[in-house]
């Protein structure tokens, strides 16, 4: 967590967010209204935030990782946007360590080069889609990030991307699978692609595809920069 | 800047970097040994701070941004590789928030989609393959977060670059141009495709460009992830 974040939500009066991740902050919002929902009410938290923010409260509206990559700044700001109160509230994105990022500190430097991050649920994206952006990532060399990689009931995704990957990268190109990176039950596996669905994969999960120049080096994936050493 | 990011630095006896990027933790490192070398000397900074690791000291090697995202974390490994003390010394890569994140942050939510990272520097990139990319991405409707996208010397690979996109993209695509993020001098211009090239842009700027889907509301980018509000 950065600096930024956590004085935002001591400032806050209101906390809103996913239970999982007011969970992560309790000893920090003692006291103060929440805001919380499960998963899929999205869309009814953004809104109650934004009556609260239109309230003349200040609202801390929680995500994990990176707000602004795959998280809830989007959102929030369409929801504002829907209820015509952009100009009446004032708004502060601030960034974070998306998952990137954690992962790959956790890999060693997979992420040293061009890379692509791509979601593979499709659940609001069509999976012609996502399957197309995993085909010309693969095509053009670049590593692979792949956020919400696997459910329980959504595994085709990730079968078909592994399909489309060994068309175009040799069999053994690393993959690292982090698991709740910098997190409780955290869980790191260095592995090759041709194996990469041995391994137990979830939505806590983020796969990295090394590119073609991706190496293993004992416990580290590195894709060199290009560096003449 | 992370807590872990800052107690690592604590801890550290000695510290080494990029000179513009000591002067930014200088508060933090009073009475420690410094490494600190001007840019292109990267190798010698990361070999001055391997030896003194080997020799039991403890050493922070600082990046601006995410070390793991075109950052040091690689060189360093590599280095360590090359020195045949990659088992002899300890090693954390602290994440942090890439400099796609905060210039996303101000822009709004333009990363709340998929979206590829790609350097426009060709000193240790064919520029060949920084184009292929480029045009891989723009071809599947990924948002695109151009890193070192223009240098007083390098002003081709932007040019280059932005007649690929008007191929596969709108002229009023929307574009965001951050200078130093979050930093002293940050600047924030929003633009179109078309009008990329009028504005400033140096080293110390990230350029998003959006997808298919990415609009301009008010003074913010955003890139809806699928939500029916």
């Amino acid at each position: 967590m950065t600096f930024r974040a956590r004085e935002a939500i001591e400032q806050a009066e209101v906390i809103a967010g996913y239970k999982t991740y007011i969970e992560l902050i309790r000893p920090m919002i003692e006291k103060k209204r929440l805001i919380s929902t499960g998963m899929t009410r999205e869309i009814e938290r953004c809104r109650e935030a934004a009556l609260a923010a239109s309230e003349g409260h200040r609202v801390a509206l929680i995500s994990s990782g990176d707000a602004g990559i795959y998280g809830m700044a989007g959102l929030m700001l369409e929801v504002l946007e829907d209820m015509r109160k952009l100009d009446e509230v004032e708004i502060e994105v601030i960034p974070g360590v998306t998952a990137a990022s954690g992962a790959a500190a956790l890999l060693g430097a997979p992420l040293m080069h061009d890379f692509c991050a791509i979601s593979l649920s499709d659940l609001l994206t069509p999976l012609d889609t996502i399957l197309r952006r995993v085909e010309a990532a693969a095509s053009a060399d670049f590593v692979i990030v792949l956020y919400n990689p696997k459910s329980k009931k959504r595994t085709k995704p990730i079968e078909a991307a592994q399909e489309i990957l060994l068309r175009y990268r040799g069999p053994d190109t690393p993959v690292g699978i982090v698991r709740s990176a910098l997190r409780a039950g955290q869980k790191v596996v260095l592995s090759r692609l041709k194996n990469l669905l041995e391994h137990p994969i979830d939505m806590q999960s983020v796969v990295i595809i090394g590119n073609s120049q991706t190496r293993q080096v004992g416990s580290f994936l590195i894709t060199p920069r290009g560096y003449q050493l």
